[in-house]
């Protein structure tokens, strides 16, 4: 096991962080979030997502968020979206960088909640998302795999059943005469353990050896850090992370954001493991997201002398 | 590297938890916290520390706390000690199960600011703790050597100066004719990483082959948790933890606690090793924390759907 020489830091705070919020946050504010973003080095920032408003209604600006963003030179700007619809709603915004994403889960009764789909319709559905792609002159970069490491719906799947569906998304882009580079596996619900983490990345890369893996992990439990650990002794080399550790509501039971920006840039860097992100910066990024949120987040390097 | 089958945790949050409040906890709030983390089923709690009232205020009901608490069966109580005298102090009072530690530090402004003695004149005492030691009958159990893994003040040592601080340690516990079999290894200012901290733990042992290594680490930065991995994964099976993760304060820039006890039980035990603690109860035991402190603590497990 060999940790990697650098790590791809792929913010999502500016959506996943306030998807769940109680409060209001003003379209002026998501900008600004977005544009403190823009400074702290980082590449990748997810500044929305393509979702109903009568169901997320914090992401009922996300139009207004795309048009009025400040881009800024080298950065990559992404929407989150569930289904082809979506993607062809970002896309028809003429300002992101999105690449092709498929979304699934492993969880039949996650998949319905979040998506309204049951897991084999969202295989089923692959060659209407590559139609989409197309459209806009794109390949298929990845599967977002939500509850990867188990779901508070239906327990832990054993590996087998997690390969299962990555291998046939897979077969589904290859019939239609395409490749899928990536697999982001999502620990949806925070329950994934380090010795857990490190066995399915082991079988995903041994199953599909050309197979990109790169995570997407919660701090639900408290385990988020441990695990962000164990991908890093496989050589995982790219997280999706929240600035602040924002997402969920602290005040909310059972919800808990992604595991923090800065504290995995911190712990990356602070070994020798480069992340291009300014710390100062993207410390200063937090502490706006938690004038924001008006409540202390979970991040730590921001509330401590560093 | 193997993981450990059991951990042993060693509760400090009535302690580390209260000692840095700005607000007053009562002395039957303190009562009421001991009472429910005897009902996790964790064997050794902290409940108060020997230390000056005017210095630390919260402490200032130490003997009271002591005279009131209800013990528990198969559970050991102490109380933390800096000097020769507030061991003595503490065992005046004849409720108390303290071994023989012995504390120290490597950094010289830290142990001066906390100790108010040098490094040199904290080894030269050794006879005097083992004096004090004997006069109640006990053996020197080990040495708490916080800032192991640097110091705000200081920055990082290199493992040399850390292994000399043990080695002084070590000779004059057996120049008067004992032994010291445990070294606890603290990050006081949550400085350290995984990977420095298996480098240290590997050379402690490498060093001393017969000393045990238990470890005392806070999450200032967010690396905690990943540190409790570390240290499992380097087969370290005794750990000083605080319930909620209480310690430090939320609002107080540069304090954070120790890692959370509820949450690292949880991580040990979903990956098959026993830590004998029931997480409902450690659950319970920091939701009636945080009502106490009034304020979210940084746990994380007990704010989940578990």
């Amino acid at each position: 096991m060999t940790l990697p020489t650098s790590v791809r830091i792929r913010e999502v705070g500016a959506r996943e962080g306030f998807q769940t919020l109680q409060t209001v946050v003003s379209t002026a504010q998501k900008l600004e979030l977005i544009a403190a973003l823009s400074e702290t080095g980082v590449r990748e920032i997810e500044i929305t997502a393509m979702v109903r408003a009568d169901k997320v209604p914090q992401m009922s600006d996300a139009e207004e968020v795309i048009r009025q963003f400040v881009r800024k030179p080298g950065v990559r700007y992404t929407a989150l979206y569930l289904n082809p619809r979506g993607f062809v709603r970002a896309e028809e915004t003429n300002r992101l960088d999105n690449e092709g994403w498929l979304y699934g889960a492993v969880s039949e009764t996650f998949l319905k909640k979040n998506a309204n789909v049951s897991v084999a319709e969202s295989i089923q559905a692959i060659p209407e998302w590559l139609t989409a792609f197309a459209s806009r002159g794109k390949k298929p970069q990845g599967l977002m795999l939500s509850t990867a490491f188990g779901c508070n719906y239906e327990g832990s799947f054993p590996d087998s059943k997690v390969l299962q569906v990555i291998r046939s998304s897979i077969e589904k882009v290859e019939q239609a005469g395409s490749q899928l580079p990536e697999v982001c596996l999502a620990d949806t619900m925070g329950r994934a353990t380090p010795e857990m983490l490190k066995r399915l990345v082991g079988a995903v890369r041994a199953q599909f050896p050309s197979l990109y893996v790169s995570l997407h992990l919660h701090d639900t439990r408290g385990s988020g850090m441990a695990n962000v650990y164990a991908g890093l002794e496989m050589g995982v080399d790219c997280f999706d992370t929240s600035v602040g550790g924002m997402g969920g509501c602290p005040f909310a039971k059972g919800a808990a954001g992604n595991v923090c920006s800065e504290d995995v840039a911190y712990l990356c860097e602070e070994m020798g493991i480069a992340t291009n992100v300014n710390l100062d910066a993207y410390c200063r990024a937090a502490r706006l997201a938690e004038r924001i949120v008006g409540t202390p987040l979970p991040g730590k390097l921001y509330k401590s002398c560093t």
